[in-house]
């Protein structure tokens, strides 16, 4: 049997992904391409074109190489009873904390306006804050999150974590300075932050979205920015990636752009992962990161 | 006896700082101009006009609100046989500690090029380091230099600190990716990023000076920053402050500039510590954070 490598790649990036995956995985046959239908168990994917996995009938694993998974979940041609492994990366959730924590540094220290005066030659110093002085919200509790919990905690901020299992989201909007999302794009968070719920922040908070473009609907946001009743905005994903040229995201004063760079996926660590996981499938033992469809994530 | 506060204060600050004082010390009698000199032997300041300390015979100790003493030590009218105690805030090593790591964060992860893109509404992404394969130096070891070890050490940085008392600066320049100044202003460290020096940091390292602008040659660092031998420079403080409009820092696409913000002090806790201070004085008590006049700080 083999093992499918599919994903959005350009050449180099998919002899890269090949050298690393063949190096992990020396006694297994990996492919690029499914000429032999019959011969592929597992699939190791990255946001594959919608299709690439029909027409597999041995198909018994499917691993992704990123973390998220909502793309993978939206494709209705994916067999729905293949188990499905996303990537869980420690070097991810720290880097993802150390965007989270630089983002909360920029919003409690003031350097996001620092900049924009910087621009004007506008020496002007504002009234410091201490971390203890800030509550942070950090909406999503996977891996991700709790990595960022931690690190703000660490940090002296006053944190608090919100998943989608517990209720009263309006309430600690409200209580919170700054909201950093790492929730799963589901279909219950897709468009969480809507007008509504931005109307149900603190006047002058600030949202530091690093999730999915789709849990902000965009049009709100910049009203809510403009309104003043969001300070400052810090946004890694958009609807439309890349950011299209044309948006007002790309020169609002109240809003930092950051090109999907919140953490990268290692590709060192994330072929090893996922070799490691395919080891497990094919010994017999538990996979790890297993997706709940039903849940989404 | 009574206690003179001076300082460069508008009329409003003055007012604050002598409420804060007064509170903490509602024994003492303060005043704000020498009219009595017989009668003071206690100075609180915060860098006072050159000669308000002249002319005071009894003045047995002088306090300072601010942490840096070069400007007071510079003032030769002031009586080099009294007692000269600086500001040691744990709040302001916090937040020089806080402005360190956003510094430090903001150069590891690229977070000044991407504001740079953003600007040129350009989506790219770059390589990711992680924090454990970024070489930090810590140039001065007091109390904040200390803080900002610890901060770094503890978000997974690699961290050397130096101090004037060790030599060897140039090897540690030529192995550090960031170096951030914390060293205090003395004859010795006057200047110290001439040219020379600069050509013995790495090449494409950073330099986040967050102590004294008259550490820095200000020629000579554009001039590394021109030629690519610098990649960025963070820079807090300055040879003139405000920085002048039509200074080139300004709008130097690889130089960040802070408003002389990095930790600012706190009139609260500055002004329960000189408090504090001045009892243990009055009692006969050890008067903390003396300074060494020959060392300079």
């Amino acid at each position: 049997m083999s093992i499918l490598l599919a994903g959005e790649f350009d050449a180099a990036e998919r002899a890269h992904w090949l050298g690393l995956l063949r190096a992990a995985l020396p006694d297994e046959t990996l492919v690029t391409e499914p000429t032999d239908a019959d011969s592929i168990d597992i699939a190791i994917v990255a946001n594959p074109p919608a299709g690439v996995l029909q027409g597999l009938p041995k198909l018994r694993l499917i691993q992704s190489l990123w973390a998220g998974v909502d793309r993978l979940l939206a494709d209705t041609s994916i067999p729905p009873e293949v188990p499905l492994a996303r990537m869980v990366d420690p070097a991810m959730n720290e880097a993802m904390a150390e965007t989270a924590l630089w983002a909360v540094l920029s919003l409690q220290r003031d350097f996001v306006d620092y900049a924009a005066q910087q621009r004007e030659r506008r020496w002007q110093q504002h009234p410091q804050r201490r971390a203890d002085e800030v509550q942070v919200a950090v909406l999503g509790l996977g891996q991700m999150g709790r990595a960022v919990v931690r690190r703000l905690d660490a940090n002296g901020y006053r944190v608090a974590g919100w998943s989608t299992r517990e209720g009263r989201l309006d309430e600690l909007l409200a209580a919170s300075d700054i909201v950093v999302n790492l929730l799963p794009l589901t279909p219950i968070t897709r468009g969480l932050f809507d007008s509504r719920r931005l109307a149900a922040m603190r006047r002058g908070a600030c949202l530091v979205n690093l999730a999915r473009g789709a849990h902000v609907v965009e049009a709100d946001l910049l009203a809510a920015l403009d309104a003043g009743q969001l300070r400052h905005a810090v946004l890694d994903v958009f609807h439309s990636e890349p950011l299209p040229a044309d948006h007002p995201f790309w020169s609002h004063p109240r809003v930092t752009v950051l090109p999907h760079v919140a953490a990268q996926t290692d590709a060192r660590s994330a072929a090893a992962l996922a070799a490691a996981n395919v080891k497990r499938w094919r010994t017999g033992e538990a996979v790890a990161n297993l997706v709940d469809r039903a849940r989404g994530y």
